[in-house]
């Protein structure tokens, strides 16, 4: 029963680049449960989209999306930054994961960290780094994270 | 006097983006005191320069050259990552600010980090964020940045 919970799940839960159609699938509403995030238009979303697009591999946003209900319920991009140090190489950044709140408790948001830090790997990032809460440290943990520095911020607006 | 010393400081401690001919004025043996960052060749460092030239606004190089010895004596940089969240807002991300040992003490540091800030927020990001270590919080304390996240970081290499 187990083994076919997990492959049922498998196929419920498809984890993919973003596509353009998520807007009607509930993207931003799921970024709405992260931070603040006013609703945009269909035009903004494009345009951005399409801006990200220009930068390829260097800039990708996973989903992940429950097929039963036409619905996205994870979401986290990582960009690709290129340096000098350590011999011209790059290093990941993730942002902006989160898992909708009726889907917790199902490793997705595993799943997301997993996808990009493997991203961040595959294009030859020598590290992946994210900022988080200290209430999401032992999440992050066992996506085989370890607290390095601490984060410092200032605001514009 | 002082305000002839500063004026001479304003005159020697050029505050510009970087230019392909740094290389020889010191710039990759500046970011070896910041962390491991082996020799490159010329090739290897314009590929890079130019690579990064692509992005435009969206990925600067700050410098300051010491004019009286032709030596960059601090750097610091900042890409602009762009979101769907905050109304499909920008976020600047500083990276590796450095100050040369011998040029420490004159403010090069702020000067660095002020003019990443001020490039984030002229490129219209809603905030600017960095990691740094638990030493140097005071510092960014005196930029005007707070303390918010820690880091979390996955090794490949």
């Amino acid at each position: 029963m187990e083994s076919n919970t997990a492959s049922s799940d498998v196929q419920r839960y498809q984890v993919r680049k973003l596509e353009i159609t998520d807007k009607n699938k509930g993207f931003m509403e799921l970024l709405q449960q992260l931070t603040v995030c006013d609703p945009v238009t269909d035009e903004e979303f494009e345009k951005r989209f399409q801006e990200l697009k220009t930068y390829g591999d260097d800039h990708v946003i996973c989903v992940i999306e429950d097929v039963n209900l036409s619905k996205i319920v994870a979401t986290g991009s990582v960009f690709i930054e290129k340096k000098f140090i350590r011999n011209c190489g790059k290093v990941g950044h993730i942002e902006d994961v989160v898992v909708d709140s009726s889907a917790r408790g199902m490793q997705l948001g595993k799943k997301v960290a997993g996808f990009l830090a493997d991203h961040a790997r595959l294009t030859g990032c020598y590290k992946v780094i994210l900022d988080c809460s200290d209430d999401n440290k032992a999440f992050y943990e066992k996506c085989g994270f370890k607290q390095k520095e601490i984060q410092m911020v200032k605001y514009f607006i």
